[in-house]
């Protein structure tokens, strides 16, 4: 069954593709939000696969401008102009890659039928995005350049109305002012909010943390989220290579989604050295037992819970 | 058996992939030369599923500055990076293409471990390189922006000398001179280069010819060649599409492989419209029978002949 809140693991791969694998790409559907997170090159090859078409895309989040990345962009732009998108595009991402985009079109003479609105990541924490139901956030990350995480939050959900608290005659026209989380009086008795409603479920949030290295400051930004990607480019033994170019292990990232309080973790972002993965997964379920590995085309949901 | 000269098709799609085609691209062997035509983004998965490193490419040749013949580029040459390339490239390409790459490696923070030697496409038809065994051509084709087609062509072998016809103790170090097409005179006798040699094999050659319209201007340029690539975008009853882009039909690729006296024609850049491929072959073979539809995957040896 498909959730209204669900991630699709389009690549898995760091920094060079391999025979099988793909590189970084996260394809999120929030109810009417259709979000892509990073656009490694091929990104548009696994969204076909998936079944993601490109013009229902919203949002285009990319964390950093290292091309495992980012080098899928122009062509999956491409594609949209081909397929006629209309509607418009948000685009966040470290500020160059705007540059990058122009110059292309320049020269394959790429005319966007649509419009993209660009916005450059800012330095500091800040809401990318916002509406009724969710919101868009950035943090940084700590890589070897300028690098943000994203979290996608649902913002708290309309309070579920309890009717065997209430008389027959309560008028349906103060229902709104209930979800909302208000009191109301009727018929000179204040019925009081949390006496007659409950919390529908837990507002639900997907945290995506690539590439960083082991990072606690990010903690607070990610805390208690439901879902989390954090990269695991290497295994335990290989840590210090990870210090040294600003990556995680899987422990790191499991480290991080206990100390946050995450209720899941997929690792990803793997290096194309292992052929094996299962160490990965075991290193990780050791330290944060539900984690799950990122393969291409699977999806995650993300269920509504009390 | 492999060939000493050879292409494999990596890519056959036009303008966007499907879920099972790819982009632009054809990697040539021509002995000691490693040459890529066109990159399409995905050429690199592509190279690794055909077992082709990117380490070994000499010459990359790029047609236009349409992303279906490009957007690969960029992720190849990034791969190069992290590959530790040392040798130097030589990249033979529209001129702007240089920009890309160097904007591209400003907020990519690349910096290439090897010596890129960017030589931007004239105008006019001309020699691109050569050595002693090899040259590479270039000329024009009929696209809506400036698009060139690649001839690589064989020099003349050295010839076969028939040691029958010569005396037991004719001197080997005059061989070098026969094997030129000289003369040679020993002990007196005239020893005529036609009377004591014949034709090792005819010199062999490759053209490739996408993006373009009919265009019979090239014709003099890819006479009697051995191999001939031409787009076939559309099937003949969509000419008149093909006609508004600038593209050809199977038609159109038989029809110039036959009146340019070529050996074999490969047809591809096929519109993603068609499902079915046979179409394209039936029409081309109708005209011209020794048509090959081009595969993912497929290589075809050129083969000496007399």
């Amino acid at each position: 069954m498909n959730s209204d809140f669900e991630v699709t693991i389009l690549g898995t791969s760091a920094a060079t593709p391999s025979k099988d694998t793909w590189l970084s790409g996260h394809y999120v559907r929030a109810k009417n939000l259709h979000i892509l997170i990073d656009c490694g090159e091929g990104t548009q090859f696994q969204m076909l696969r998936c079944e993601i078409s490109p013009l229902k895309l919203t949002h285009i989040l990319i964390t950093h401008l290292h091309g495992d990345h980012y080098f899928g962009l122009i062509g999956l732009l491409s594609s949209m102009c081909l397929q006629r998108r209309e509607q418009p595009l948000h685009i966040f991402a470290p500020s160059g890659l705007d540059e990058i985009i122009t110059i292309h079109a320049k020269h394959s003479h790429i005319i966007f039928p649509f419009p993209i609105h660009f916005h450059p990541l800012p330095d500091s924490p800040s809401i990318l995005w916002e509406d009724e139901e969710w919101s868009i956030h950035h943090f940084s990350l700590n890589h070897r350049i300028f690098c943000q995480g994203f979290l996608i939050q649902e913002k708290p959900p309309k309070r579920k109305i309890l009717r065997d608290k209430l008389p027959q005659d309560f008028p349906f026209q103060q229902f709104p002012l209930l979800q909302e989380g208000k009191d109301v009086v009727f018929n000179d008795i204040l019925y009081k909010n949390e006496e007659v409603t409950t919390t529908a479920y837990l507002p639900r949030s997907y945290a995506y943390c690539s590439d960083t290295s082991y990072f606690e400051e990010i903690i607070p930004f990610i805390q208690n989220v439901s879902l989390l990607y954090h990269e695991s480019t290497f295994i335990d033994k290989d840590s210090e290579t990870a210090f040294s170019t600003y990556h995680s292990t899987s422990v790191h990232a499991a480290t991080i989604a206990q100390k946050a309080n995450t209720k899941h973790l997929i690792i990803g972002h793997f290096s194309t050295r292992y052929k094996d993965l299962t160490i990965f997964l075991e290193e990780a379920k050791s330290i944060f037992p539900n984690t799950h590995l990122a393969e291409s085309g699977k999806v995650f949901g993300i269920e509504k819970s009390i």
